[in-house]
């Protein structure tokens, strides 16, 4: 029998409905221990959050998110707040008992990251982060590929999220939907935004980082703050590169920017293996690219694969439609909401957890400061 | 406010699917007059219907369409049976006053498609055929650049749907999941499965054809019938490719087979202008390729366009996510749906009507009479 | 030692370049029994060629053929005048003792083919038609591929050719460089021109067709005419399409046409075999695009090969330069010329010989027969 | 009237048959002041010497390079030999007063590069270093859309040049075709012999670079060495990776391998401006991506430009073929041959002279000397 998981979600932003989605389509989908209910839905405008909620069939809302959590109706928490709100939300959650589902990045940093941990393992409650990617077919599928050693020793990892929609120097910082340009809300610009992406993806399919030398840059120096209403000076970082050396000996090569003209959500990733070779992009995220040096010479080829399905084999797929048919973005949040109601049901945790996010956080970290020391830095 | 619209379903399989699902997620991403609610489900057997039910949220079941539509509590009525039913139930719905969404192909023939749309239009019914095809976004797109007249005098139409899942001689025909091999079922193999889709698609991108000369193929001329447990005749075409005259001038060029070895479900058209070109492809549905002469000279090229949304001015975009983030499949019922219930408000009727899809049934008519014939044979 | 082998060019337009720069390049990449000589070039331009002869390092010119044909010192013939002429020349330069190389398409009509066949073959003089594409790479790799069986027993071939240069109605028929719109001079427009690369190709890879039904269309009907300085109609076809039965059982698709704006040269070919599958583009000839069913399951996929030698087993590759560095168009002459002089070395002939290629006029003839007719046509 | 240009080539390796390719074939499509005289050339190998003058039809054969800058009858002086042994060659022949073209890089360094550069000018020969990707049509476009400021103020710059030929521990380091391996003979590893060519194009697209901070690895630390006949330490650098300011600017990012497994010779670069981007692929180097903001919002989109020629305005492509058909890596030296006659002509120097790539000498240098140091390094 399924069993009902009652969600509490804070914030309804671009993620509040990427994340209501995969809560309502799961089990349409998927065989599962539990079913989540949205019971409760919380911002600070009661107007705003009464309509995300009708639209979205939550049961109800709360204005004030230490309301919801003393709720006794609510088994696990998302959050979906600007990065500066996590911490004390998801400690706050933890001691009440509640599982905890956090927005990437985890934190605005390391400390807090380490501080939210301990919250939630002292608390014994489940956990995880929503770094989505990690669950597109196409990207559990390199992990597989990886795991049944088809790489071979490793030299090379690149990636790069590239993004263009902050090239008008008109664009205000901060305010509804902007947040992510205000440093005091985002912590960082680029680099927690979507190197975290990049990074998790990265420690999950080459193992841990060593160190690393970065370089950040603000393009648009100042821009109007829509909360004061004034020109002030930019804190984010527009875009960060680094180089870095994993632990297994091989080479590192990290970019993100969104002053990259052209790209909307270009996040690929590639990997050079002694004995194969695999590529991944956003754009097309149905695909993956792989070259396997083991084929017949004159065949050796990259192969661009249709992760849509053959006989079952190819991750999440067999619970969609029929081959060749592409699934798109928003099927990685079920995905990863299907993972971590499977992982309930069998008392596993749900990968990435806290702790396990918490390893972006401190690579993240030793970017920032590389970028500003000019030094090669060791992550924490 | 949002009225309720009852559906009841008929039929559970693939389709039922898509269909159940676009249901349950409209309200979600669109702001309509009305919201469907999934009231009944029917199938033949009660035991997997109730299954269905379950995991799609059906409020009730039933095991004899004629019973679900005598029910008051049914405004609509959604046929995903076999094609040889289609008809009989139609009529009956029409009768019955309830609006009648009906897969493709609407019927066996064009005699059958011409007394369905009699009745629904005697009924004064809605009614709509699934070609889902128009709403992917890339290919609503297309039409309209045509509209806004950017291709100029159309000189080439080419289609093909290209799959592989038919090869083996292993595999049986009819049954369960099969009966798109079962002549009596499906009425035509390909022709009807997949060119009646990349007819649909030409006559609303390019207008009427007026002759074909066509040509069949059975590759594999006798298969085990799961349900009579023989080896018998195939009687469906298992490849099928025409030429044709359209009514602007145009030369048409159309193929579909199940016997492309590597593709899955390879939909593709091009469409030549005098002033511009224009091609799509299934596996890759969330890009437009267009070729525009009135560019600069050196920059003249094909534009791999990814309809994901440009300032709100891709088609249906601004209800998913953010630009660079893809849609699926799936998402082009979800659009159909969106439509049909705009349309019920305004009291418009959804393209295409049952009298539009009998335009494909007289083509694919004419087209399985050339390929017996062997003569270029008028579209009747 | 290598011998010298004289050669004597008759007319000097684009084809006229492309083989006088095969002729000069071959033996600085192959090493061969026989080196060209460009002992002689004639065209009726006493002016013209000579500048030509200057710059392609001709030693003496011609203005009369007839002329060439009785010099002492000349091997071999190529014959790069428009259509109308190979026939007289063909027959004249047998008749002389020489050697013919023919650019295609071998003549106006299978008529005249015969006779040429009947030529060559009763003066016992090599000959081979300019069936260029033949010797790219990739398509000798595709022959290859088949030859071994991979493909196993073929379903579909397909194959097309896409051109835009004629879309202007002001464009003239006729005179220099025009000749292929002039039907006097060409015999047929895209059928000849250009359906005969696609038809060539596909009796090499796929063996004999039986039976056509084809299309054409004449979009502008009338042209000024650059001789006569008066519009005149239009007598070439514009575009042409036909659906054909192989020998073998499989289905065949071609197309070809002047009006598809955005191709400039865009011959593509497709075979689907139970096993496997190829495709192949003129617009990025280096690659060729290969699906086995045989891989494993879940790494299924189009390998995109860049045909660019691997280890020498790409063919002509190992005479050029390193893996990953292309070769284009061009370097198909060379290769042709190369297999011709190594030919002759063996007292082999070079496919495809008059009679090999007079299959393809045959095919041409009933596709324009097809048109005409509207009926299903054998092959002659 | 054309003058003759009497060359003397210095190594027959896979350069030599590069150059003298060039020489032998730029007049048959370029109308020029000069034609190259393949009058010489020159190795320690008598026997091989011959094979190679023979084959490529040059007059004349020395052993000993000092004799062949003896000769009067010697105009220029090309570069073909490992990169130790430059700078002792090309200042004698800037001595002997002779023009030289050598082959990239310049020299083994700044400090060397130096020399090689006053020796020329004050000996006032015409020079040039064969960084040939310039000339590849579509990389010469890029070129011009910069000057025409379509790219508006540019952000970020990233190269790559990835292969995959020294993965195997079983490959010998120096002796014949193994040079490049070998540090004594190359000086550096990837970075002299690839990311110089990344560089040479990045300055001269997107101006001069201040500062970098690098990292270098050797994967396989030991390899047999020919010569020796015993294992030796590898010296050169398998991969290299850096960062970078540019001077306007912008962000760079470069990179390259030979241990990424599937590319054979893929450099790529992309440089994205504030109003365009644009993007190139030696592995299909006859494509130009360029992206326009300005272009109509809901058309915006990667544009795959075929620089083939669109009435002459793609550049060096009105000399070959027609429309949609491509040349190869090859032809760009031919073009750098027709740029250095065309110079001669006009007295104009061709770039990059040695002054120019000393630059690149330059950035080499700092990029090796932070891969040691482990700081930022600015620029000498």
């Amino acid at each position: 029998m399924t069993k009902p998981l009652n969600i509490g979600l804070i914030g309804y932003g671009f993620m509040g409905r990427a994340h209501s989605n995969a809560y309502r389509r799961v089990n349409n989908f998927f065989e599962l221990p539990y079913r989540p209910v949205l019971k409760v839905v919380c911002a600070r405008s009661a107007e705003s959050v009464k309509a995300f909620a009708e639209t979205w069939g939550y049961e109800s809302i709360e204005t004030d998110w230490r309301k919801l959590l003393e709720r006794k109706d609510i088994d696990a928490v998302d959050i979906c707040v600007p990065n500066n709100l996590h911490k004390e939300i998801a400690i706050a959650a933890a001691k009440a008992g509640k599982m905890v589902l956090c927005e990437k990045p985890l934190s605005m940093n390391a400390a807090e990251g380490e501080e939210m941990c301990q919250a939630v393992e002292q608390a014994g409650v489940a956990n995880t982060v929503w770094y989505n990617y990690r669950r597109v077919p196409a990207v559990t599928m390199a992990k597989q590929l990886i795991e049944e050693g088809r790489l071979g020793r490793i030299f090379h990892y690149r990636a790069n999220f590239l993004q263009d929609w902050t090239i008008s120097a008109d664009l205000p910082q901060g305010g509804a939907g902007l947040w992510r340009l205000d440093a005091t809300a985002a912590g960082s610009g680029v680099t927690g935004d979507l190197l975290a992406h990049c990074i998790d993806t990265a420690i999950w399919l080459n193992g841990s980082i060593n160190n690393v030398t970065a370089m950040t840059e603000t393009f648009i120096k100042e821009r109007k703050h829509t909360i004061s209403g004034k020109v002030e000076k930019v804190g984010i970082d527009d875009a960060c590169a680094f180089l870095c050396r994993f632990n297994n000996g091989s080479l590192g090569l990290f970019e993100s920017t969104r002053y990259a003209r052209g790209h909307k959500a270009l996040y690929t990733f590639e990997i050079n293996g002694e004995k194969a070779s695999i590529k991944w992009d956003l754009h097309d995220l149905h695909r993956l690219e792989y070259f396997d040096h083991g084929d017949e010479g004159k065949l050796r080829a990259w192969r661009s694969i249709h992760v849509t399905d053959h006989g079952g084999e190819h991750p999440y797929m067999s619970h969609w439609w029929v081959p060749g048919l592409q699934i798109g973005y928003e099927h990685s949040f079920v995905h990863q909401v299907a993972d971590f109601l499977e992982g309930l049901g069998k008392g596993q945790p749900t990968s990435p957890t806290f702790r396990e996010a918490l390893e972006t956080q401190k690579i993240c970290d030793a970017v920032l400061n590389s970028a500003k020391s000019g030094q090669w830095t060791d992550v924490g």
